[in-house]
């Protein structure tokens, strides 16, 4: 199987690139090249050197550097108006439950499950149905700049495998796990692995899959994926976690959700110190290991945590409209723990990592007000995240999270162009396709930043690409 | 001057219907016709009497009983995936902050007023640049289904009265108020009134040009505004009082939006029993007063302003972005008062009501949080808002709340059409203007509008109309 946009050419981007530092600062390069090869790895960077010198000129320095001809080279410019900006990291998404993004009602996580998303996961064995909502998931986050995924697909292996083509097929860079859930009391009898042992082979028959389409691992991994402690026996989450360790895989689970799902665990594991402790006994909690929420959790969870370099995705669209909890990044930081963001389709109602980002600044608002409520806790609460720090959230951390640092996530040497152009248009632009952000003229460049963080959407994201391969792109039609 | 869409023709709408009903439920009406006539008046509602029936069945029927030809009509159908719902009201909006949307970092509310509201507001003495605002604002927000607005102009009185220019010629059926503000401390000198009389007198120029261009106050009309009680002395308070009296006019002012707030106004007014209690000391507390926030009251104000029919705009965007509090719509409700919705632009960071629909049930989702943990006084934060509920707060909830439930809010007989019609896509249609929301196919009609509040936006307004005239289309393309 090969993946999209097959034919392999140079890049040459001009103009205005925008990403996140190591420090979680923005940075803004202006007039500046970037030139990347036909492995899709960027492998020159020049800014342009005095007053007066532009992209194009930086450019043509780089061409020269590089001994490339120009016409060897497809060339980009994001235009006056528009930015690079590395494409968008998805650190926890069920692609089985995108067709009901926005319905949960006044459901919290456990009724939730039962009622909307075990049903909609189990109809999805019938593989057609499944390459439909496959389809329409990837379509769609790629739409909004999602260049990498990590997605649960369900417990049909053949589904799930399905899953796999689709990200190979459209270039959508993936971690794809088969859902492992074997425990008979939380499970439906309708919904389930029937016992430890069909989990694990089933598990094992979608990582030969994702070996065979993509050998290298260079676009699509598996993932072992036990669902939620109280859906998993401790023998199958021992099996994964022996699996684990002999094939190097990565792990993503769910930790400390809702405190409902806390006394369930206590319940089912009494003799575990904690939630967290549940998964270090099964040996889960690895560098490797993503563990969606993260809310509930004592300092010894985040100790035991950070010992075992696990990282946390931040669902915080998830998390408010579940009325699940509200997790505390800036604690998190604090105790050494890496963390991403999570759309958490359909716990979250939102296909799009930049409206994740938006609720994550929210969400520590309210933190923020829980602070000035309680001066004596301000510590474990206060973390009033900035526009900075959430877009840091969107594409570095997440790549930090999901251990994929050393491939993508920002605009450095080495890395692998991952990356979006995003356009925001005048309020003059009668466009058909105007998105939902004006820019009149005066703003900074930072500004204009926040304004496609508070309104931007996938009308804004022009292009996509992963890999150096353009994955999507939207025309720019002016009829209207 | 005269509005938009000038010719009066005769509608007959077809289709599906949804809106809230008095008691907040929604309703779905399937095959059925609405007749609106020349004023923009609702004249028949008709439904499909029995199975098999269809719209156009019921709409022949309609024809007859009010004997009109159908050649004397204009026709248009929701189509199958599609729904009429009543046009968005936003009842608190800075139509002079539209530029900075996005724009607070990490600045709440008094620190954002100084560093980028009251610059942008003062610069808008320019005339020309207060034009290009207005269009951009009425333009965008028109995009977005909102057919009535409760805009805050400035304090310059030929800036305000071009917004009302606007709002005519564009149809956009809003209040528009002169922000009136005379305090020497709080007001910077380069932007405030200089003395009580010159802000009534100049407040009184943009009454009499509310009244020249729109006499009847059929779209417009004009609302007393002084902008909140520490920018105000009591001298300009009572003389907006006194105006409010004799001319019977609406009012709109800020309280009990922050605790540094409260302290400032307890500061400046020491005598007085509560911040409501300074409003009602200058007789602004009345039937046709809209009072933006309402975060921090006490249970006597709550009862002061329920017992003066006065109303609060709630404006979830804005107050948590800005880390105001939490607004507890549902312990409002429970005292008697009308609430509405308010975008607040750009304490809120976006146009759209939907989204203010959207936050409002978010936020209510904390305040869930906050009864869990805090069981004791469960009763002043729960307040689980529905979808169908935040629909209602931005629909007939925000009509009740400016006093225009005669006219708008809903589609009962005798109201005005003021509509929007929504087209949802599936996600096999790749049309060009797809929006963010993809119906499968099996979901109901309630799901449906579920997944249009959460991922809508104004793709999915297809047309808006204010009392029965068309004041904004979207082509529908599919060139992709």
């Amino acid at each position: 199987m090969e993946a999209a946009g097959r034919e392999r050419r140079r890049l040459l981007l001009l103009g205005t690139f925008v990403q996140t530092k190591a420090d979680r600062q923005l940075q803004v390069m202006q007039e500046t090249a970037i030139a990347v090869d036909e492995q899709g790895v960027i492998v020159g960077i020049e800014r342009a050197q005095q007053e007066g010198q532009d992209a194009h000129s930086a450019g043509q320095r780089l061409l020269g550097q590089l001994g490339w001809e120009a016409e060897s080279v497809d060339e980009c410019s994001s235009g006056p108006e528009g930015f690079f900006f590395p494409g968008l990291i998805d650190t926890h998404v069920h692609a089985a439950q995108y067709a009901n993004v926005g319905l949960f009602g006044k459901t919290t996580l456990l009724d939730w499950l039962e009622r909307y998303t075990f049903p909609l996961e189990a109809s999805l064995c019938d593989v057609a149905k499944a390459r439909r909502m496959w389809r329409a998931c990837v379509d769609r986050t790629l739409a909004h700049g999602t260049t990498t995924a990590a997605y649960y697909g369900v417990v049909d292996v053949e589904a799930t495998n399905a899953l796999m083509d689709e990200c190979v097929a459209r270039g959508q860079r993936a971690l794809v796990g088969r859902v492992c859930m074997d425990a008979k009391e939380v499970n439906p009898a309708w919904y389930r692995d029937e016992t430890a042992a069909e989990a694990l082979e089933a598990t094992l028959r979608t990582v030969e899959h994702a070996r065979r389409v993509d050998a290298a691992g260079a676009l699509v991994e598996p993932v072992l994926t036990p669902r939620f402690a109280p859906s998993c026996s401790m023998a199958l989450m021992e099996a994964l976690g022996k699996l684990q360790r002999e094939e190097g895989l990565a792990v993503q689970t769910h930790l400390s959700e809702t405190r409902e799902e806390l006394a369930l665990v206590r319940r089912l594991f009494p003799d575990a110190a904690s939630y967290t402790a549940v998964y270090d006994a099964a040996r889960l909690l690895t560098p490797r290991t993503i563990l969606a929420h993260g809310i509930h959790l004592g300092d010894d969870e985040a100790r035991l945590i950070a010992q075992r370099g696990s990282s946390v995705a931040h669902c915080p669209c998830s998390n408010t409209a579940l009325a699940s909890g509200r997790a505390r990044v800036g604690w998190l930081w604090r105790h050494g723990i890496a963390v991403g963001l999570g759309t958490d389709m359909s716990g979250g109602y939102s296909p799009s990592v930049l409206e994740a980002a938006r609720q994550a600044l929210l969400v520590s608002r309210n933190l923020a007000m829980d602070a000035a409520a309680n001066p004596d806790a301000a510590d474990d609460f206060d973390c009033n995240l900035s526009v900075d720090d959430v877009l840091f959230l969107a594409t570095r951390g997440g790549a930090i999270a999901l251990g994929l640092d050393h491939k993508i996530g920002a605009f450095d040497l080495g890395l692998q162009w991952d990356a979006q152009l995003i356009h925001l248009d005048t309020p003059e632009h009668h466009s058909f396709a105007r998105g939902n952000v004006d820019v009149f003229g005066w703003e900074s460049c930072q500004e204009r930043v926040a304004k496609w963080l508070f309104n931007g959407d996938d009308r804004n994201t022009l292009k996509v690409w992963v890999q150096g391969r353009l994955v999507h792109s939207r025309p720019v039609k002016h009829d209207m």
